[in-house]
Order: C-alpha cells, then structure tokens, then sequence
C-alpha cells in the first residue's frame, strides 16, 4: 500500500483525539486476533501514550497480556460493518481473520498484525499497571510507531474529508456516526 | 430548560461513547472552573464509571482534587469558539465564567455547576485511584447522575441529527471534527 506513510510519534495522538472507534489487533505465539473498542483516548503527547479498555473475558486481553503488545487500527465507514461483526464474535470461537477475509501487513515495532484498509495505525507497547488493569480493564500503552494512509492524514493533519473515507463513532446497538465536517475555530 | 431530561444511567455511557469533547467543571470552597477535555472516555457500564485525563497544573485538578467531585458536559458546535477559549485560558489567570458569561445551573448529586446550552452532563464522582492520578494525570470517574437535553438525547438515544446541534471532536490547533450523520449498520 504504498499510501501507507509514518506518522510522527509526538503527533500521532491526532490520530485519536476526535475520539474514533478502533479496532484492536493482538498476537502471541501463533495465534491472532482483532476486536473493537470504543473506548480508548490518548493520555499522553510525547512520549505518547493512550489508554484503552480491553474485558477480561476477551481473547484479545489473553494476547495483550502475554505478548505485552496490542495495535490500534482506525476504521473507515466502509469497514463499520467488519466493526461491529468483530466486536461481536469471540476470536475462541472463530478466527476472524479467516472468517471474514481480513487482510493485514506486520507491525514494524511490534509483532502485532495491522489491519489493510485502515486510515491509520498506532503500535502500543503495555504500560504494566496491574492495579487498574485487573480492577478496571483498563490498560494503558506507549505509542511505539504510528502509521497513516496518506490520503486521509498526512504531514501530521487530517486532510480535509479524510480522504472521502470518515472514520467512525459506535454509539449502541449497530449504531455509529461518521465523523463529520472539520472546521476551525478563532479564539 | 424544560427539555433538560435525566438519563438512566445504565444508558448514560452512550452520551460519549462517540468521543466528544467535553467541558469540564468543578467547585470547591466558592471556586469555580470549567475546562475542555478532548481525552475521556467511558470505563464502566454499570455503576458507569468514566475516565479522564487531568493536566496536574491546571485549577481544574486542584478542585477536583479537594471535592472530588467534577462534571462533564457535552457541547454542541455552537460552543467550540467557548470550547477552545476555555480550553486555553486558566482559571488561575480570569473567571472564565465572569469572563465569557457562562451560565451555569446546579448539579443534582454533586455541588459542580453544569453549563447552559450543552447536550448532555454526567456528573461523577472520583474513584481514588492516586498511583495513576499523580502518575499519568489519569482520573477515574463514577457517573452519579446523568442528564440530556431532550432534543438532541432522549430515552437512552441519540436523537436523528441529534436535534440539529452537533457535538464536537477536537484535533489539534482550533480545529475540530463535527459529529456526523448516524447510521445503522446489520451484522
């Protein structure tokens, strides 16, 4: 893909500050898998930092704590309905991937499968704070290497209309906006 | 504001479960703040718990720190100019709500003052969490009580258009996403 351009680290949390829905990629030994996540947000600029909620019950959480690594993928509207298919299904009982003819291409900082198709990408290192991880499900990450499709963010800005491709917002129950106009503000 | 409506808690994660950017206020002592917050994110269904992140040099932290106890409030489009001027200023410098004539009415199950004009509020109270909060500025939240203004929210729903005021995304530098149209997606 040859769109497909990094992003500079102090800047990537511009990949997530509008607040998307994501989908979460993971791997160790051998196995894979993806799931979606509306809750995430960056937490820190530099190093950067995000935080993101990861059910105890998922298989994804079973990868991100053995391999200490995840992947967020920013899906486009066109990829809402592979969202809510993954958000839905348990990757014990099906491999997604197969299943549903997802394509990926391999992380360069971590061992985590990427998501073709995406407007973006952030690699994520966990930040080992077990307290909240097993109270909350929350885990935090360090942003190890971003990633973007050109046509929808480049030279760390989101080009106007991403591209034609929006990303989205799940809200409940199949429902989602799509990100929507940008526009400017004067102080 | 006869629309102003509670919102069943249980539902009220859906109020940003998109990734708005909100406003922040707090009190404590006879001071008062408000501040925009373009990382939180919902943690918890039910008891529905949020999380935020908190800069440690801002006024908001130092109220929030002594009550314990803060708001979200979701604004519309026509308060970005508002969102990004308080997002800018501190509260240590100017009375933001003297200042830019912000009126505000009164929390139910905290002493925070909620602003006029928002589509929705959450009202929450710190979850002691003090390793992440001094660590990473992380505050965890629970939702006590929840409100919506009806046109733009109603029985636990986004309304279609969300009443014709949009929420907003922040990026980066005054520039900011609408919220765009909803859609239904089948698995």
């Amino acid at each position: 893909m040859p769109n497909r351009l990094p992003v500079e680290l102090a800047k990537s949390y511009r990949l997530l500050n509008h607040g998307p829905t994501v989908l979460v990629t993971s791997a160790h030994a051998g196995a894979m898998n993806v799931m979606a996540a509306a809750w995430s947000m960056p937490l820190d600029f530099s190093p950067p930092k995000i935080a993101i909620v990861i059910d105890r019950n998922t298989l994804t959480r079973q990868l991100v704590e053995a391999s200490g690594e995840f992947a967020l993928n920013i899906p486009s509207r066109e990829l809402a309905c592979l969202t809510l298919t993954v958000g839905s299904e348990s990757g014990r009982d099906v491999d997604k991937f197969k299943a549903h003819n997802i394509a990926t291409f391999a992380g360069e900082k971590t061992g985590v499968p990427l998501l073709q198709g995406c407007l973006g990408w952030l690699e994520c290192r966990v930040i080992q704070e077990p307290h909240v991880q097993s109270t909350y499900d929350l885990f935090l990450g360090e942003v190890v290497a971003a990633w973007a499709d050109s046509s929808a963010f480049s030279e760390g800005h989101w080009n106007n209309d991403q591209g034609g491709r929006r990303s989205i917002h799940y809200i409940a129950g199949g429902n989602f906006f799509e990100t929507g106009d940008a526009f400017d503000v004067e102080k």
